[in-house]
């Protein structure tokens, strides 16, 4: 690859490539290789950052300030550890109204708080026209661990939970952009995963936020972590009514829509009966289900498959090509 | 002000107001409140963060690769720490050549290899061409406090020392955009100031790496801070042969113009004189110079005050308006 694609940024394969070659490789050290969602640091630290540029900045259900916290604040949770601290960096287009940035700084601090994390330095530059688009914004993270995720103890029988219906996040910015010019009910899940901190108490062996490439890919980037392969049931991935009417009509898969409020999660059997009924009692989690687990019989090694609702089977593969540009 | 402006960017007046007004009064809280350039947290530990979108990204002296761990290193080191962690965000305009992308991440790695920081987490973002310009970075940094700036122990007749010859990044980004059709041998001085390091424990109160808004705009901030006015000579601030050449001809104030390995240190008289004595033998700052000290006699607190070479004196105003946008 001579120039750098829109698929680079996807969630995909061609991102993983590029993060394992271009990056891991020059900067390999032992916090980076684990390729967590967050580095586990001395002294039970975890760091994490993102940048977000989703496309529009407003979107129903949620803005780029929200976003830019819960996101951040999520991959400190699904890496084991309490949100404590964030950066806010702001890169921020000439021209841009103050009152959006504003309501910007608003959500955040609201998000900030809903999470229990503290917004403790950050950063503003400002770009000339047509030289960014509106505002992009940098958050790091920092956590302090309260487990560490053990995929080495992922056994077959292990069950696979999702923690609530899937794609509204991609699916709202998708519309948003209206180009489909079609209206809809779909509201991004955008939303702090910080209630299921206790989880990992409960036994959760492993949890991922689902966001870029959905949860296709992040049942396929699990599977090439573990020893032994992943089934899951298309029947059973709660889909809301919504998305479920706009997928039949656009025709998009929604295994692979962006959220940005839901996990995946993975533990033993019994514990994930009591994980169950935790993640059912809050509103945030009412719809979770058990949609699958991890096999000896089925599949190989490295293999996710979906038991389709007519009952065949189908293999996972991580997302390849950009579906849209700066969802996140 | 309805709409963002350059000048909010700019390090100045300006900005300062920006930042007072809509990001400390929103997220007010005891590890923002300071303003430092890092925020202190629980345990000893410092987290900072910086946005570059410097233009052009390759300039003589640098690229944005050593610029965007030595200015997050930077910020680190006169906040009293020592930089342990980086973490690297990537906003990749779609298009931008793969070599140019692989050569910057080297930049990175030799920078984080010379000061001694890990680069343990990341992410990228693509953003189709025309929604950034070629690549913006951000890094944050965490850092373990050797010791904590000490600004209200400074008092009259302690002194102000410059590590080195100022303004020097500043020019070199301007004439490397060929604004000028001018040819000069000014190169950026963007450099890891971790061997300052030790000088906190030889007596520095205070340190302030000088970046936007140049030397005259950390003065004019430091003397806003004190109970007492600051004073320096003209005369004693170090500039190279090459930002005197250049800085006459274009008619520009080299103390407005930006550096990225210069610091301010202010200690006390003796201390002062032991710290010149180590910068002198260090290669980075042999043309190290106590400019001025902390004032009783002349000038009003608040005020940051130069003796210029003719002898008058004049006020030190921070930065107001934007002298080029995207320096850092």
């Amino acid at each position: 690859m001579k120039q750098i694609s829109l698929e680079i940024g996807s969630g995909g394969r061609l991102m993983q490539e590029f993060i394992r070659d271009k990056i891991v490789r020059v900067f390999n050290n032992r916090y980076l290789k684990p390729l967590h969602d967050a580095a586990f640091l001395p002294e039970g630290l975890a760091l994490t950052t993102d940048s977000y540029t989703v496309d529009p900045i407003f979107f129903p259900g949620g803005d780029i300030g929200s976003l830019c916290v819960n996101g951040t604040v999520n991959d400190l949770v699904v890496s084991g550890a309490r949100p404590e601290f964030l950066s806010l960096a702001l890169i921020i287009e000439e021209g841009i109204d103050m009152p959006d940035l504003e309501k910007i700084l608003l959500s955040i601090k609201k998000a900030a708080t809903r999470s229990g994390v503290k917004i403790v330095t950050g950063d503003t530059k400002v770009v000339p026209r047509g030289q960014a688009d509106r505002i992009y914004i940098n958050t790091a993270g920092v956590g302090r661990l309260i487990s560490r995720p053990q995929p080495e103890r992922i056994n077959p029988g292990d069950k696979i939970i999702v923690t609530g219906p899937v794609g509204e996040h991609g699916l709202a910015i998708m519309l948003a952009r209206n180009n489909f010019r079609m209206s809809s009910k779909v509201r991004s899940d955008c939303a702090p995963l910080t209630f299921l901190l206790p989880l990992w108490k409960k036994g959760a062996l492993w949890m991922r936020d689902i966001t870029r490439g959905g949860l296709a890919t992040v049942l396929s980037e699990l599977a090439d972590r573990l020893k032994h392969p992943l089934l899951v049931e298309e029947e059973k991935i709660p889909l809301s009514r919504a998305i479920r009417g706009a997928v039949e009509i656009l025709g998009i898969d929604p295994l692979y829509l962006a959220c940005e409020g839901r996990a995946l999660i993975v533990a033993g059997e019994k514990e994930a009966a009591q994980i169950l009924k935790y993640l059912k009692k809050n509103p945030a989690s009412r719809q979770a289900a058990i949609i699958g687990e991890v096999q000896d019989r089925i599949g190989r090694p490295g293999e996710a498959l979906l038991r389709t609702r007519s009952g065949g089977l189908r293999l996972l593969e991580p997302l390849t090509s950009e579906l849209l540009p700066r969802i996140c």
